[in-house]
This record gives C-alpha cells, structure tokens and sequence, in this order.
C-alpha cells in the first residue's frame, strides 16, 4: 500500500539531518518502506493522513522485555525478589500453556501499539505462541527463548531456538531473532559456549542480563572465579554483537573496558528501582561511548511497557542522581529510545530514524489536545517529559496502519484480550493453572 | 445537589476503614459533603452515577505547586538551574499580567481535574487572579502570595497576603490560605517574623522551601550563622503548622530533630531529580513519623501536575536508591497523595479520605479499557504504578461534578485556554511582554 503523511512536523532522529526538528514534510510510504520525504509533495497515494501540527518520529524500540509477563503485572508489591521469584512467578510460570503465552503477548502488544512502540525485543520462552501473536498484532518483534542450564532446560532451550530460527527466520520481515542467553550466574561455561555457536551460526545477536544487583556480581565472581564479571564477557564474548541488560553495578574501570568490547546495554530503571537494583551508572556509559538503549523489563518488575515514561525516568534519574541537571538533555533520551534501540538490536539499517530507504516504523503525536503538553516551549523535552499513550494517534509498522486516530486496526478486541488475561491469571494463582485440571 | 454513586469499589483511606478496599459501596453526596456510604443504598438521587467495576477514590491533593508556572513548561532543559531562572523565568515573570496569570491558571486547573488532583496548593504571586481562576474551575485551593524581601517587594507582599485574606477567607468553600515565605535563604530574620505574626493572626499553616540544594544550605549556614538549617526552624517556628517543600538535604539528625517541631513534609521527587537537587530521604522521615505529602512543584521544574506519576516515581525512588524494594508500598504512597496531604494542609478534618461527613472530593477510575491497567492482580499498585490521566473519568469537589466520563463540566474550553497561553507565552518570550507595549 502506498500511505502519503502530510505537513508533518517530522523528527527523523536521522544523523542526516542537521536540526532535529524539520517543519512542513510530506513523507510517502510504498509497501513496508519510506520512499520520499520532501516539502510540498505532488504524489498521489491510496491512503493520505494529514498530519499538520502533529509530531512525526520513529516508533519506539523496547530492548529489554519479557513479553507475556504482563499476567504478572503488580505481584510484586511488598515482597523481596527473591520472594516474588520462588514464591509467586515461577510456580505460575510452571503452569503457563502456549495459548495462555499467547494471550499475554497480545496484551503487552496492545500495550505497545497504543503507547508508541513499534519494535519488542523479548527474553521469555515458549516462543512460538510469542511470535504467532506478534504476526496477528503485526508489529516488530525481535525473539528468542531464554537459554539456561541452571533449570534442567539447557538441552530442550537450544533446540527449541534453533527449531525456531529454521522455521521462522527471513519468512516475515517483522520477525528476527537473537540468542537469549539468560545470565552468567545461571549458566556454565560449557552452555555459554553452545549459546555463543548458534548466534555465530545464525549470525545473530546475543542478549544477557548482566550485574543487575549485587547479589548477581558476587555470584559470579564466586562462580567463575574471576574478580569482575567483565573478566567473563572479555574471555567468551570478544567480536560478538552483545546486548547487556541492566548494567546496574559497574564501576567505572568496569564500563571502560566493556565499551572496548563494544557491548551494547539496554537500560531498564523503572524495573531497576522497583526490585531495589539501584540506579545504572547510563551517563558514564555515554561518555566512553557504549551504546545504551531503554527497555522495560517485564511487567511483573517494570509494570508496564510504556517507553515515553521510561524515557522519562531515565533522563530524570541521572540528573537526580548526580545532581547535574546537564545529563541527558532530551535529545539524547530521544536516540536511546530509537536509533540506539536499533543499533542494539542490530537493525540500525533498516528502523530507528525516518529515513529514505528505511523500514517504515514511525508514530504520529497529537500534542494539542492534553493540558499537559500545552504551550509547546519546547517540542523534544515534551516529548520526553510529558507526551503520555494518550498523545500517541498512530503507529505504523512495516508500512501497515496498526493504530490511526487512536482506532486499532489489526484484527484484535482489545476488551476480548483483557478478559481472556484475567481469566487465566485467575485459573492460574487460584486453581493450579490449566496443564494441570 | 444530591448524588448517588452506585456499586463503587471504594478505596477511602480512612482509618476507621480496616480493609484498604471495600467493595459494593454506594457513596451519597448531599450539598458539598459525603453523607452516607452504605451497601445497596435505597436513597434516591437527582444525579446518579454507576460505578460498577470502577473505582472511587479521594481526589489527589497537590501539597507544593507554583500553579501559573504553567506557561513556563519545559524551559529549563540543558541549563543550569541559575541560569535558567536568571535567564529565563524571572525575565519572563517580570512581564506576566493579571490576565496571564488567569490563564495560566485555568490551564493547570485544566491538568489537574483531568488527572485526578481535587486540591491545589499554591505558592505564587498576584494570588487575586489565582484564586479567581480556581473559583471559575471550581477546584479546591489552598493559596498565598509570596512572601520575599530579598526583592525589595516585602511589604507590597504581606499587605497583598492581608487584603486577600480579609476579602476572600471564609466567603468560598473551596478557598482557603497559607502564609507561603520563600524560604529562610531570601528572607531576613525580621521579615519571617512579619510572615509568623499573620500565620498566628489568622490561625493558618505557614509553607516554606527548605533544604532543596547543598548550595541553599550553604546559604542559610552562612546568612543565618547556624551549624544547621534545622536551627532556624526550631528558634522561629515553634508551635506553628509548619509545611516544608523538598527537604532533600537533611541528615538523619535533623530529620530526627524536625520531626520534634512536627513538621510537614512536601516531597516532590520530579522537581527534584530534573533540577539536579537530590533524593530526598523521605524513607526516613516517615520512620521518624515527619507527615510526608507529595507536590509536583512548578511546570518549570516538574513538567506537569501529575500527581499519579509523581507517586510512581516516589515510589521507585525510595526502593531503587535505598535499594530495598520494601520501601513505600503502594498503600504508603496513596496515603502520602491524599490524607497526608489533608494534614499537610490543616484540612484532614475535611478532605483527604471518604468518610460521612467530610467534603466531597473524590474521583472515578476506570481500570478495564487501557492494557495498562490489565489483568488486575494488586488494585492498590494498579493505582500507584499503572494510573494515568486517561483512567481518571470522574472527577468531583467539593459535591460539583467537575468532569463527568471525561466530560469536563465546568463553563472552560480547553482549547481556548491553550490558545490563550501559547499566545501569552510567545507575547513574553518575543516581544517583551504585554505590559511594555
């Protein structure tokens, strides 16, 4: 289909593009990709949105989550994690069945759709009802299953993520993988090594979740004997497309030597101060230049998997936290949460910034209508400070309408959704979940 | 008027009530006040509303605002905070009129009904429009004017704070004063005790900022001679119903000697961390039993007047910097954005929970159509970590229903009032403001 955005106030996140706020651009899409973007355009297209006074930029890319958690949203009050984990999350994740997995994902794909998102990056298992899910809500989906030894799982993991790369990979353009290695301090050396085969054979990324707490950095360390846990990273991860999650305890010498490494990081703080993690060190990542990108968690951790409140948070953390209101200014923020998600995902060719010749993942803002995002003083900072789902009008995926004037347009209820999700996390916490009636 | 609120899942922060969350209420307003809470209620009203699977609650109140700063949203990214003020708001400031301030008004009133707030403290200057504003909006408002010799505008202040006193106190439900002095830094010992002889006057709470940087500490040891700023207090504010905004710099010994003088607290988390000033230790100033409420603080610094995401952010705060997640459980923080915030104001006989006989001002939420805010495992942190503005559609004060299912009912268009502030804003921006002409 051939979709003509008019009169757009377009922030493409683009390097190109020397002011990161253009006025007056027309923007055509052909099929799944951004075609022309130009002043004034004389095309025609079958679909034309008009889209003066509103806010064009690429969808939002969420680079740490765990998709069909959103049944375990707000179990966590009042309880350590460990509690959480071995008391509620595992013996309900134990019960889960592939169309409860299903549904769940829907839900966190509803979340996203309306609130700006147009890429997840999952870390869960079972990944096949997480990507048929995804197709129907037809938005972007970066998956793999979670490998880990540490459960007796470490053989059935593997096999299932290859299984799934020989079905899936290259037959859908929303749908790539990576390899999800879940952490140090659960896997040996020898099932690090295996992980590491399939993403070299595969050419794939990996993604891990690295020094989240304290306890983690002492596991480790006992562990595998060394004295940082970037000792490991530098001993098995060397020219590997690595994405760390978190990040939270490392000292600076620490960060040094993982930005020689290139690695990666995915920035999670609502989840890292909602478990008492701590507060990531993100601007000392920036200055020796390692990527960092944003993503929510799960929402048993993260509540929810809204990246404008991320970005948010984000940017008020470090300033709070090194008491320098001159870290993250807005446009820095803007870049973790697009281009910097891109890069982490290893897709900064295809999305991330509105660009000729890209894929056409973009979102369309109406900042008029909220007392909240009114007078407009400073578009980038509204953004980033105060545009909430209810600013977000229209999501684009692949060049594919998902959202337009707040009306969905994929195929799916979303009061069917939520009644479904209920249902099962009742039938799970209540009746011992349905593999076992 | 009577109105009848059917079915309701009441959530009223009253102590008498032992659950946090009663089902099947049915919430009778007579006039301005909450008559009867009963089950199926056999009472017949003019005005009924069903609130079946939604819930009530009281309305938020907002203990620290500088309610014009409106139009100053989103000014202060990448400055330093002096030179943000030097630079850019007092020049502003220098130029606002009556009408300005009107408008400006109207338009955070417009933020805050809409997200759920019922009453606003302010802390500003040319109260007379302030106050007319809020009359015309129908909101709840506690307000000053400031009082401040540092800028030679001393005494027009305090016979300002008087003349408004005596013209306004007592004739509207809905208003009531402070006696708001800036803070110890701008202020001379004589001058603070002019402040303390109206408060004594006219029985009203005092408001200060306090303890909000390490350089305004600094300031007061100096000015004031004193080891600590806690001095001051104890020497002037004695026996007075004292309301502190921010006290971000305090050590555990002075939260411990203020909590003696039975202070108040106004924590605002975002102000906080945008400005580069801290986390404030409100964890301990709540083991200490020091009345902690929240407050937004100015547009300038806070971006917005929401007072469901200031209780998220001060919520995660405390668990990620104490990095203990058992900090501020999600009923803590509902107390902090309601009854406590009563206290903080000397109205907890009033407003600040749903009880027979106090005032009516309390809001519908409605959890079931956002992804958000589904399934629902914990409604108490459903509130505190999922709520936004779209899920408040009920907002009533003082028995007016203010905006019914989203519908505003008060005699504003919004519209207009955007309008109007961008106009404002770019008038004193551009061209030197309305009162140069």
């Amino acid at each position: 289909m051939k979709i003509l955005i008019k009169n757009a106030t377009l922030i493409s996140m683009s390097k190109k593009d020397l002011e990161p706020i253009q006025k007056n651009r027309d923007i055509l899409i052909e099929n799944n990709k951004i075609t022309k973007i130009q002043k004034n355009s004389k095309e025609t297209a079958e679909k034309v949105i008009d889209a003066t006074d509103k806010i064009v930029m690429p969808g939002l890319i969420n680079t740490h989550s765990h998709i069909p958690m959103s049944l375990f949203r707000e179990t966590v009050d009042g309880l350590i994690t460990q509690d959480w984990l071995t008391k509620k999350i595992w013996p309900m994740e134990s019960k889960l069945t592939e169309e409860d997995i299903y549904f769940a994902s829907m839900l966190s794909y509803l979340e996203m759709i309306t609130s700006g998102t147009t890429t997840a990056n999952d870390f869960y298992f079972m990944q096949e009802p997480i990507i048929k899910s995804a197709l129907k809500a037809k938005i972007r989906l970066q998956v793999t299953t979670t490998l880990m030894d540490a459960n007796g799982e470490g053989e059935n993991r593997l096999r299932e993520l290859e299984e799934n790369i020989e079905k899936y990979q290259g037959k859908y353009d929303t749908i790539t993988f990576n390899v999800g290695i879940h952490s140090l301090y659960t896997n040996s050396r020898e099932y690090l090594q295996k992980g590491i085969e399939i993403a070299k054979k595969y050419k794939l990324p990996i993604q891990m979740h690295f020094c989240e707490n304290a306890q983690e950095v002492e596991d480790i360390k006992r562990l595998y004997q060394v004295k940082s846990p970037v000792d490991v990273i530098e001993t098995y991860f060397k020219e590997i497309h690595l994405l760390l999650a978190h990040g939270v305890k490392l000292t600076e010498k620490e960060i040094g030597r993982l930005a020689k490494l290139n690695v990666f990081m995915a920035h999670c703080p609502v989840s890292n101060l909602k478990l008492g993690c701590g507060i990531a060190p993100i601007s000392k990542m920036q200055k020796e230049n390692v990527c960092v990108s944003l993503g929510t968690d799960g929402q048993g951790s993260g509540s929810n998997l809204d990246m404008f409140e991320t970005m948010k948070i984000a940017a008020l953390l470090q300033k709070g936290f090194l008491e320098d209101p001159l870290q993250l200014p807005a446009y820095e923020v803007l870049k973790m949460a697009t281009i910097n998600g891109a890069k982490a995902l290893g897709l900064e060719n295809q999305i991330g910034s509105i660009e000729e010749g890209k894929l056409a993942d973009l979102i369309i803002l109406n900042l008029n209508h909220t007392p909240m995002t009114n007078p407009h003083n400073n578009i980038l900072a509204e953004i980033v400070y105060n545009v909430k789902a209810v600013n977000v009008e229209t999501t684009i995926v692949n060049g594919e309408i998902l959202m337009e004037n707040k009306k969905l347009l994929i195929d799916v209820n979303p009061q069917d959704i939520y009644k479904k999700c209920e249902e099962i996390i009742h039938q799970i916490q209540y009746k011992g979940g349905k593999s076992n009636e």
